[in-house]
């Protein structure tokens, strides 16, 4: 298949002007008026006609008895009906030249034999048809373009550059949501359900060429079409990042995903080597799926592995160390003359080394002048800034955990007020949170080199203004972010190595 | 020294009676004011006496010229004068029998040669002296059981049953931060600092003996009693958990430790056996620290390594199998007597494996009779429960995701509010977060059994009525729990090794 023929075809998918839902009800607690509330109320602005046989007006909208009474084209029929309906629907939707299906319906391959059966008859109804199908057993599909949720949970994400296929629609709808906390955006989101048609490789190949997508993330259990798969990422991987986690890599994780998704677990030891020679970023936790993604979204891949670190105390600087060495980059030996440029900023008595230890000061507009010089250094490749981004959540903390004023007894002394005291600093910090994501986003275009920020948390989430935005990248934990810059890294190096191969 | 002396010595520093402030100050941005403002502040019920020879009042206290002139003993002194001030006070505080000492100023072996020369002098003073000191170059102490907060920041940690001793001020006063949102509660807490008297192995010998410390806590850069600390740790692990996070184990972290606290870097081959032979439990990241200190002070220690898993979505259900295999954790084949108890909960077209999918099950109560029966399985030696704990701040961040009534144009239909669509949801859903919390209490209890929760973090962060009570744990992502559990387990292989040997 052409690469532009799946452009057109998903684009009825993605960004459909009309859709259809059928099995569309009234009764609240079903799927049928779930999704389609889901997909009204997500700000979808397209034609919308609900189908079922009984009823004459659903979510304000007229109800047709049959997909083929509705007038002119359907781009997306949304099947919620049960799954011994299923194949009649879809025969109509082939009829009426539907262009994509997306079957939400369970009860397929997943179920056992029967259901095994009922799917390979959808597969044989689309032979030929032109019709491209999402399931069925998925949780739908979302889209930024058009304001597209055509899910089952009411998650809302927000906008952004990442295509995101998962093979488990819990997983999937879940990292769309946390995504939104955390300041990651997607472009469109598929939950690939049990690849009657669609499966994972047409997805990649779609979102190669998906002007919308940047980068590509992936949840996979296990590949219907190994060989296809393989071929379509070696060839999207040096246009666009790919990052992967792999489930059922363990022999008990396969027994798992045999069960849940019923995909055939690909062969680990070829699925390894794959991803190593397509430049695959592997992702080896959930948690890494947005650490990583986000960072390939947010900021420019560094040219080496020379990174410049500057922390606000020691003990953070080791750690981050130790966690640069563990992923094989390297802490940099800093030329004099930026020490000498550091030593104008910095008291008498830093270590002059790196990490640069910023030994308590508390002026940040010195962090932001350090953060300059490392940035600017020839032999940097990549900056880690610890502690100075999301400083005013920190401190806000600690203010808050001052005793209230109702609580202050007599015998305490009526003068103490901490704070007050933790007041004073925060006059300095209040802005800083704004002025550093200038200053970064800034610095990153001008160097093109990548700056990381950690924030330890202090609160138990990463301060709301910076972890709700994308253009700047902030982890709570040095070996997060360190793991993420050797991500950045890893792509990097086999561009460089396709480079030099066509040399 | 004897366990009892230590225990002594240090009640002094950890429950003092009295405490002299020497370098108080009325100045506001000064560690003279802000320190005893946190102790003040903080809750502290004993004697305090400002030392400074210029102010008549400090904090609505009676300030003396001199330690001497304190009418009767002083159990504890903080030290907040500059370096070469600290001499002559230390002498005094010498001279006056005062029982312990926390010097906070800096200035001292982490600067160079000449601060090196007067952290020795203060080591001379000492000697023979009776008098215990912390640092220099310290944050100081906090206490659960006397409300101590001798700190510089104004942090006020949770109560709870950790003793933590940590090598850098900045990563350890965070931590307890964090700890505070996150539920982690600690005892005793000391910013090591520079070792010229008290070190690492004195605090670990103290933590063995101290009552309020059921789990002890360190992040160690370098251990200056190498031989001592391996003979306290051998001697205290079967006794209390030691939860340690190495940092400068890389040739670039050690480096960066070097210039940081000036701690010798332990030799690691021999630190990563004496880990091990000692039974010690490694944390790998500054998150797991808190993730398995937290586990260790609030569920059983699993007794083998057979795990139960819960899960809502097959795909969580995936990724928790990988993680326990990866951890040396075995998912356990069901019984087929536990199959037909679980027969009775489920629908029919349930997997009939491990992991157990709740497939969908949105009735709650089901869920706990699922756990029920898992904990009580006889070849379940732990449990893992995804989704259910913390299922209400996951849905009620999906409602929030719908749009506000105003939001909703006519052209969206006025009948969409998928706010009350949620809200059907959270009827059910509403107590569930409390009534887990006992269940999950109450089962543990009776079973002896860990039963560990994961709740994906759809807002970025855990359930608040959750995260912040330590009795039960809960983590944002399988890998993590499983991680943990995997740490329960190896502190559990040690004791029954210990045993073994000791018939």
């Amino acid at each position: 298949m052409g690469n532009s023929e799946i452009v057109e075809q998903l684009s009825h998918l993605f960004d459909p002007r009309t859709i259809a839902v059928i099995g569309a009800s009234n009764t609240k607690m079903k799927w049928g008026y779930i999704v389609p509330a889901n997909i009204l109320a997500g700000g979808y602005k397209g034609k919308f006609y609900p189908v079922n046989p009984h009823d004459e007006e659903i979510l304000d909208h007229k109800v047709f008895k049959s997909v083929k009474d509705i007038p002119g084209e359907v781009d997306l029929a949304v099947v919620t009906v049960p799954a011994p309906a299923v194949i009649p629907v879809v025969k109509e939707c082939v009829e009426k030249g539907v262009k994509s299906c997306i079957v939400i319906s369970g009860g397929f391959s997943e179920t056992g034999e029967e259901g095994t059966a009922l799917e390979k008859e959808i597969t044989k109804l689309l032979d030929g048809s032109g019709m491209r199908l999402v399931g069925p057993n998925t949780m739908g599909v979302y889209s930024a373009r058009s304001s597209l949720h055509a899910l089952m949970p009411p998650v809302r994400p927000v906008a952004g550059k990442i295509g995101f296929a998962a093979q488990s629609g819990n997983l999937g709808t879940q990292m769309l949501s946390l995504g939104k906390a955390l300041g990651v955006g997607f472009s469109r989101f598929v939950c690939i359900g049990n690849e009657a048609e669609l499966n994972c490789a047409d997805y990649v190949e779609y979102f190669a060429e998906d002007p919308d997508t940047e980068v590509i993330l992936l949840y996979i259990e296990g590949l219907r079409e190994g060989r296809r798969f393989i071929e379509v990422a070696l060839e999207t991987s040096p246009k666009k990042p790919i990052v992967v986690l792999k489930a059922g890599k363990t022999e008990a994780g396969a027994r798992a995903a045999l069960s849940h998704s019923a995909a055939l677990a690909a062969d680990e030891t070829i699925f390894d080597g794959v991803l190593r020679q397509a430049g695959m970023i592997e992702a080896d936790t959930t948690e890494e799926m947005l650490d990583i993604a986000k960072a390939f979204a947010a900021v420019p891949h560094p040219k080496g592995k020379r990174v410049g670190v500057l922390t606000w105390g020691g003990g953070w600087g080791v750690v981050t160390a130790d966690a640069l060495a563990k992923y094989g980059l390297e802490l940099v030996e800093l030329p004099e003359d930026t020490r000498k440029q550091l030593d104008s900023i910095l008291p008498p008595y830093w270590s002059r080394g790196n990490p640069v230890d910023l030994v308590g000061t508390l002026d940040l507009s010195k962090h932001f002048s350090c953060i300059e010089i490392l940035a600017r250094c020839p032999v940097v490749d990549a900056v880690i800034t610890l502690g100075t981004m999301g400083a005013t959540s920190s401190f806000q903390s600690f203010v808050l955990e001052g005793p209230l004023p109702g609580e202050l007894n007599g015998d305490l002394g009526g003068g103490i007020k901490p704070r007050v005291i933790a007041g004073e600093f925060l006059k300095q910090l209040q802005a800083v949170d704004e002025a550093y994501r200038e200053k970064v986003i800034d610095l990153m275009a001008e160097t093109d080199k990548p700056i990381i920020a950690v924030s330890f948390p202090t609160s138990g989430a990463i301060t709301p203004m910076l972890a709700s935005q994308s253009e700047v990248v902030i982890y709570p934990s040095p070996e997060r972010g360190a793991k993420t810059l050797a991500a950045l890294y890893e792509y990097r190096e086999f561009l460089d190595r396709k480079h030099a191969l066509a040399r």
